[in-house]
């Protein structure tokens, strides 16, 4: 799992459990804000799928999207915030922070975010619809085994 | 304030009020989502300026905010949001909801959020310091008038 959160960004906080339980409680609802933000924005991109096609609006997604996925996730994960509350009680499974695999899963989910922001950048909706699919995917990877339903 | 969502990138959500509550709940948790990234990113920034100063990391959160300014935000202002409860009873003041002067607010927090960017680009902390202060005298300016304590 170190690996893991090396990959995502986290340094400091990977080894620096947290001294306060008001920091976990501020990081579980940084986590929940992230998904939440990756969400309204994945939602955005698929109702311009389906629907009318603003480019520029899902190019403003997909950039908000990539930029949320290369942000500092790993310390999103730091721990203390397994059990932590936020702003209601964390979906993540305990395997989450502490499966190798993990490490995999979020390279993944990174580099389908980046090849969707650059099918956005082109413009093209089959492309972005093809990239968004894979993102898709991406996501259901990291849902089926690390988020309780 | 029709112009106001017009600058923040709202088209179809500043015209068509939500049929459903849940959508009204969804957008006032995806704003105060939106604030929270802002939030934990802002933070990112503050604890390298005030610590040890790590380039990348400020980058990475600094192209996230950035980001999230230039993002679809006028819809989470939606008609229907202004007494949504989200995560928490909404914080926004009823004036962030018709107050002209919103648009000058909003644009000012965009180009600090740009200049922020740039200035973490350059990986210069002093240049990050003088645009980081910046940013957050256009966060303070809309505290100030359309936050509530």
């Amino acid at each position: 799992m170190k690996k893991a959160l090396a990959v995502l960004g986290c340094t400091l906080l990977a080894v620096a459990p947290f001294a306060h339980a008001d920091e976990v409680e501020d990081t579980v609802k940084a986590r929940q804000a992230a998904y939440r933000m990756l969400a309204w924005n994945t939602g955005i991109i698929k109702a311009n799928l389906q629907g009318e096609f603003d480019a520029k609006k899902v190019q403003t997604a997909a950039n908000t999207i990539a930029a949320i996925a290369h942000s500092d996730m790993g310390a999103l994960y730091a721990p203390g915030t397994e059990k932590g509350k936020g702003y209601y009680p964390t979906k993540a499974k305990p395997a989450a922070f502490t499966d190798d695999k993990v490490v995999q899963v979020a390279t993944n989910f990174v580099k389908a975010a980046d090849a969707l922001a650059a099918a956005a950048q082109g413009g093209d909706k089959d492309a972005v619809k093809a990239a968004f699919g894979d993102l898709g995917g991406t996501c259901k990877a990291c849902h089926d085994d690390y988020r309780a339903k």
